[in-house]
């Protein structure tokens, strides 16, 4: 295979590593290979709003459409990297704050990543945006009434909560901030989960994403 | 676009969650979607051995080839996810812990990921190994003589070991425990940053990962 590398030496002068550096696979090379824009999806919503269930359709039908896609959520994140966090104020902000870490490296290696965490804090939903650039964060309001997240209480958190066996619980005794002007707004009442990540999809058409 | 999913509703019963999840992109579609076997190149040696340098050469080859990559390195982890970490023992072991942890959604994703830190003791290197399934943590032994690197010293890191402004640095007052049974051993003396790098790419192509 023929790279422009051929005379670089490991043990050689300094100038050659800088060369070497320089050569690397740019984020745009990345990008022309995947064939379309990276970004980050930052799903957020109540517990039990359907934000990973719609995350996953998102990313099914990105995936199916050839888009090079992954999901971070609380299966594949909370356990692993953030394993060691508590749910104390200074542990919430740093489980959001690697994961929107994480996002950049998958944005930066040209994938659309669909994150799904309740991130209820305007603060913290920012702090990832400023993460990224212009374009690269896409929030996406998962807006499920509480009293349907109640009723539905897939975990038996909602149960927990109100019996003061879960303290700081979301919706309960800690506040949601919704999203002042999310970049999609996905009222899930009366639509099916197919029609909540349609909308997503067909806002990435609209911006030319895919 | 069609889906298996046109019945389930958001506001539905529990198993229709249930069937969701299960419908959600799989690890082995994500595989089939890249066309090659995804793994960690985990590139270790001395500072200034090569690492970086072979690691991005590695990608650039494989980028080359069509495949689905992505480098972890300094430039991109040490001042983001784990910009608040320092270079106590305790945050020596957590800077490694991530990396692995990152390593593994990234193969999870279905990528070729170059991994490129010190990495000197053998704990930790086993400990990423441990969370990825057999086949997937190729350990790269980037094999330089500390009086090459010593030489080289590109960051003026050596020079300041050796007049004691930094203390623990690795092959001067902290050990670096070679690997013992490396997928890949990498001698770089006399060989070019390519030949260096095709030795890594010959062995994925002898295993069948590309």
């Amino acid at each position: 295979m023929s790279t422009p590398y051929s005379n670089k030496e490991v043990n050689g002068d300094k100038s050659s590593d800088v060369v070497w550096h320089e050569a690397a696979v740019s984020h745009e090379a990345r990008v022309k290979l995947n064939g379309h824009k990276p970004a980050v999806l930052w799903f957020t919503g109540l517990s039990g709003s359907g934000k990973s269930t719609v995350a996953n359709a998102v990313d099914y039908m990105l995936h199916q459409l050839g888009a090079k896609t992954y999901v971070l959520d609380g299966d594949n994140v909370r356990h692993g990297l953030n394993g060691d966090l508590g749910f104390s104020d200074a542990g919430r902000i740093e489980n959001i704050r690697r994961i929107g870490e994480v996002s950049k490296l998958f944005v930066d290696a040209g994938l659309l990543v669909s994150s799904a965490f309740i991130s209820p804090f305007n603060a913290d939903r920012q702090m990832v945006r400023d993460l990224l650039a212009e374009g690269e964060f896409i929030e996406v309001f998962i807006d499920t009434p509480l009293a349907v997240c109640e009723q539905r209480d897939p975990k038996g958190l909602y149960q927990k909560a109100r019996a003061g066996e879960i303290k700081n619980f979301t919706g309960i005794d800690s506040a949601y901030e919704a999203p002042v002007n999310p970049e999609v707004h996905v009222e899930t009442a009366d639509k099916s989960v197919e029609e909540c990540a349609q909308q997503v999809v067909q806002y990435l058409k609209q911006q030319e994403y895919i």
